[in-house]
Order: structure tokens, then C-alpha cells, then sequence
């Protein structure tokens, strides 16, 4: 097959670890017979430096036309801390999400037995957890109106959903737990907000469609403790995109393997596949940073952008072939030798 | 001294709970010649079951008419999963902190050396750990104008703040750190939102009022994931309510003493004391519950609301005591013998 892709490297370590990502793809697309045109396009701080916008038309346009989107990281520290900033990275990170219909982010946490000690949870807490969050991500209080009043006293972000818009994304978390275990849990804040009622209602409205589905309903705060005492205890959770931004990232440190973490955003068309991590500014260009988070998102594009499992478990096995022989960055190599992004990425590409 | 305080038992373990606070405040009266008159008052599924109502007027009227007020805790499975209850518990306990103005939660975390291996987390991740939240209770997207449009298909919460309200509530904080280590952390979500911004532009504004004060901004997702990596590097944070609710309740679980943690709620006028666990609605009358939170918010009561630290610390040293001599309820027995909650009351208040 023929794959035209987006290459949105981005900011800080963003370049460093989409370029492994394209030496793995390429590699497994040679084995298994496909072709790659990859279609490199602005983005982040880099963007705003070269045409003062952080997510241009001209790469949208570029998005439109691939068949999926291969994402780095965004930010630049020069942009934190200054709340006058007139543009900023971040904004071009929501207006893509917008623009493209990326509705659905797919945020799976799981262990590496081999790295399950790394995590600042004690072993038998975290043992078995294999867990998915669908964030809503083109809605809420993201995207709702906001400004200020009373001569910049008074501060408001309005918080927005339809039913149309918790039905399609809760229609993917059934979907997604019918593949699983069967079990979905709702997160909101049904005790206080009209929105997360609207949730709550919608949802409970779609259990009839799948009978085989056990659906619970938890509150935002108890989730979050949860999350830390008993994260083995989840599968598959759907939430608005606030909750999920938190809850997400809270999720992303308990297996220990953080710099592993591959996501996929979906909409209706197109779909993009990024590292959880961000853009690690002070890391920059010193070939240290850990490529894995990249390489497993170019898996997750395979498998769910492609439909080509086989092509993305081969991407999987050589990663844990590279753990289970040390062929790792530093922040993985625990005193042993580490090696830099460039070598791993080689590495990985030549044993594909 | 002579004090009134109302005393708010609420639902589920609530009343079991309280009744230990009651005789250990009791007994610390005593011995430093104070004298308290108790009020008791109706809130929660209770006083709905009563009068309708979940913080009926004639309770806010005996809360008012007090010192300050001690609170156990409301909820009841019975109104959960019922998103056409039309009176709620929750309900009764978000009027009673807007007709109170009770518009600062204070919740600390700390270790409590013999409890460290109950925490989810490592040990030396949690060693030393000792940080407060200063979450606002009365604004936000908790009472921001919510409700429907297009005949129920589409749901709305506002969020809105105005500067006046972040000043007293950064002002307790910047307080707060001046008398612990000078380290403020303010955390909010300004790379998206405007209520954030004014967030952080108004804690900024008033960093030149405290000059010994160390501030630190970091966006919620960032906070959710270095309470769980790096718990012992926070001291005092400061947040508005959602981000409050969601964090305070993930902190509570790290440090492995959650069924210990104090919490205070302070306006101008008054405050309350509660424990920041929950009705837990299974142990209702079993005489299982461990009181020590409860004991500890009284202690709380004594140190800040009526600035007598000595009696306070007269309750933390019992509390300390009890869990040394391993007068415990069964959640800490660890297969020792375990207490009762009123003999573990009945203990502490001996040994005053
Ligand atoms: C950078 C920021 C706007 C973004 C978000 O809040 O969605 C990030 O935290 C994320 O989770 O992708
Ligand atoms: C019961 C609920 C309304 C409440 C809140 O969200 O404030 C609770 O979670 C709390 O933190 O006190």
C-alpha cells in the first residue's frame, strides 16, 4: 500500500524523536512491502518563528491530504510565564484539533515489566494495568466562549457540550471496551455540573445498544484517587475534555514508563499519533531523549490509522526487544550504558 | 474560655465519628478550663429526611449563632446514580459554603511515620511530605449560571471569577507560606483558560507584597502528575474549586494516612472543621470507623479558629499516642487487634 503522511515534528526534542519514528516506519513499510511519502509541515513555536502562526493553513492543508498525521511535541519556555503572549504554541495545538475534528484522544497506559519498578507506585498497585482514556477533545470549557468583564475584573470560560457530542465519543468507548474487557467507565461531575449530567444521561441512554457492556459511573474526584490506589481496577474511561487533560496525565506516570506513551487523536477522517510527553525543551538537540513514545505512536498509526496489526506489532516486539537487551536512552539505562536517540531509533530500524 | 460550636454529624459514619471529636474536645476543655456548649443542627440525607431540606435555614442560623462548626460528613447511596433527584445532600453542603462564605478550603497532606507503608507509593517518594491546599470554595464553575438550551440537547457551566475573589483567597496563601517554608505554588490552566489568567496576573501582581515568598506557576495537568512522581517537593498551593476538588482528593490517598486527613473551610466570619473522608455508607453503625481525621479536624478548630495551639497540639499528641500503642480501628490493625471507633475515642479522651 501507498501512505502519504503528515510529519509534524515540532518544538524542543520534537525533530529528534520523529525522525526514529520515520527510520521505523520506513524500515517496517520496506518489510512489508508498503510505501511512505512523508509530507514535512510547520508547527508549534517553530511555525510562529517562521510564519508568526502556530499552526499555518499551509499545514492544514498538508494534514487534509495525508492519509494520517505523525506528531512531535510543541512549546518553548519563552511563551510559559507570559500570560500577554498575543500567539501562542498552544494555540495552534487546539486549532489543529479543531480544524482537523480530532474529537476523540486515545490515551492508553500500560506496563513494561521490565520497567515496572520505575514507577512511584509500589508493584503490586500496578501489576497488570492495562488502561484507555477517550478524551473528548474539540469541546468543553476548551472551546466555549471566554473573555473578561467589568474592565478586566471579572475572568469566564463557558463549559459546552451537546448530546451529539458525548454520543460520538462514547459511541467510540463502547466500541473500544467491546474489543476489551467490556467494562466502560464514565468520569464526570454529575453532582454539581449540568454538562456532566448531560453526560451522564447520554450515556446511560446508549447502554441498551451494548447489552455486553458494563458501565460504571464515577465521579471526577474519586477518579483521581483511584488512579493512585487501585489503577489496575480500570479499563476503558470516557470523559470531557478538561477531566481528561488531568486525569490523562495523571495516569501517564503511574506505570513508570512515561516516556513510552504513544496516543492517537481521532475524528471523523483523519487521524494523528503523538508521544504523551511534551517538547523537553532543556533536552534539545543532545540526542538524549527517549524515542520510544514516538515509535509506538507510528505503531498505533499502523494499527488504527492503516489496519495493519501485523505491521504494528512488529514495531511493538522490536521495542521490547530493544528493553529486554538495554538498548536504551539515558533516562531508561539505570547506571548501565545508555545509548543516544539517533542509536536507538538505528537500532530499532535495523532489527524491524 | 466559653465557645459555641455547631456540630453537624451529617450522614453515614458522620454521627460515629463526630461523637469521638465531641468527647476528646471535650476532655481537652477540661484540662485547660475551657468550657464548650455543643449545637447540634440537621444537614444532609438526614435533614432532607427530616425537613426536606440538606442544609435547612434553622441549621445555618444555629451555624451563624456559633464559634465555628464541626462537621462529619454528608452523602447517601440513595441519591447516587439518580440524575432526577431533585434535592440532593450535595446540594446542602454548596449553600452551606456560599451562605457562609466559606470561601477557603484548607487541606493538608503529611506522613505519619508508622502509617508510610500504607501509601500506594514509595516510601522515598513520599518521605518528608507535608503540603497544604488552599482550594476556593465558593466560585467557579461550581456556581456559575448552568443549565439547558435546543430542548435539553445542549448543557452549559460557567466558570467565572473576578479578581477580588483570587486576592483573599492568594492572600491566605501567601500568609500561609510565610508562616512554612515561603514556597507558593499557584496552579491553574492559563494556556487555555481566561479565568486562569486572571489566576495567575493576580498572584503576580501581589508577589511584590511578599517579597520572602518563592511563587511558582504550573498548569493542573503538570500538578496531577508530580503529586503522584515528587509529592515532598510541593509546600502550600494555592487553586481555584474544580482543579481543588480533583487534586486535594488525589493528594489525600498519597501519603497513606487518607482516612487521618484533617480539613478546614474559612471565610470571614467562620470556619468548619471536617474530615476530608466521606459518609462511607457500608460502615454506617458498625463501630468501625476510624475517628482520627474527625479527632484531628477538632484539633485543627483549636489551633485556628480559636488560636489556641497548645490545646491542638494537646489532640495531635493523643492522636500520635494512640497510633504508637496501636489503639486503632481495623483499617490500621494491620491483623493486630483492632479498637472500636468509640473505644478508640474512649482512649484518646482518657489520655488527654
Ligand atoms: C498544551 C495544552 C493546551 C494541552 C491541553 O491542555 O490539551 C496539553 O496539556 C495536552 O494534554 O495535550
Ligand atoms: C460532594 C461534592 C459536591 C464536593 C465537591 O465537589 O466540592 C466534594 O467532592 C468535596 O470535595 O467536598
Amino acid at each position: 500500500m501507498k501512505f502519504n503522511i503528515a510529519l509534524l515534528a515540532g518544538d524542543g526534542i520534537g525533530p529528534e524523536v520523529i525522525d526514529q519514528a520515520v527510520k521505523v516506519s520506513d524500515a517496517v513499510a520496506k518489510k512489508f512491502g508498503h510505501e511512505i511519502t512523508w509530507k514535512p509541515a510547520l508547527t508549534g513555536a517553530a511555525a510562529i518563528d517562521e510564519v508568526g502562526e502556530p499552526y499555518p493553513d499551509s499545514t492544514h492543508e498538508i494534514c487534509l491530504a495525508s492519509d494520517a498525521v505523525l506528531f512531535g511535541a510543541i512549546g518553548h519556555p519563552r511563551f510559559d510565564n507570559d500570560p500577554s503572549a498575543k500567539v501562542r504554541p498552544e494555540q495552534g495545538l487546539l486549532k489543529m484539533r479543531k480544524k482537523l475534528g480530532l474529537f476523540a484522544n486515545v490515551r492508553p497506559t500500560f506496563t513494561f515489566p521490565s520497567l515496572i519498578d520505575k514507577s512511584p507506585l509500589k508493584r503490586e498497585r500496578i501489576e497488570g494495568t492495562d488502561l484507555v482514556f477517550l478524551r473528548e477533545l474539540t469541546g468543553g470549557i476548551y472551546f466555549g466562549e471566554k473573555g473578561r468583564r467589568d474592565n478586566g475584573e471579572t475572568a469566564y470560560d463557558n463549559c459546552v457540550y451537546t448530546r451529539a457530542e458525548v454520543q460520538r465519543l462514547a459511541k467510540k468507548g463502547f466500541e473500544l471496551a467491546m474489543t476489551r474487557s467490556k467494562k466502560l467507565c464514565c468520569v464526570d461531575k454529575a453532582n454539581v455540573l449540568e454538562t456532566s449530567r448531560l453526560w451522564r444521561e447520554t450515556v446511560q441512554a446508549m447502554e441498551k445498544d451494548y447489552p455486553e457492556v458494563e458501565v460504571s459511573y464515577e465521579f471526577v474526584d474519586a477518579v483521581a484517587m483511584r488512579l493512585v490506589q487501585w489503577p489496575n481496577s480500570y479499563d476503558v474511561l470516557i470523559t470531557e475534555n478538561l477531566f481528561g487533560d488531568i486525569l490523562t496525565d495523571e495516569a501517564s506516570v503511574i506505570s513508570g514508563s512515561m516516556g513510552l506513551m504513544p496516543s492517537a487523536s481521532m475524528g471523523s477522517d483523519i487521524a494523528l499519533f503523538e508521544p504523551i510527553h511534551g517538547s523537553y525543551p532543556q533536552a534539545t538537540g543532545l540526542n538524549i531523549a527517549n524515542p520510544l513514545a514516538t515509535v509506538l505512536s507510528a505503531a498505533m498509526m499502523f494499527e488504527t490509522a492503516f489496519n495493519l496489526p501485523e505491521e504494528g506489532k512488529a514495531i511493538r516486539d522490536v521495542v521490547n526487544k530493544s528493553l529486554a537487551e538495554g538498548i536504551v536512552t539515558e533516562d531508561l539505562a539505570d547506571g548501565a550504558k545508555a545509548y543516544g536517540t539517533k542509536e536507538v531509533g538505528d537500532w530499532l530500524a535495523a532489527n524491524i
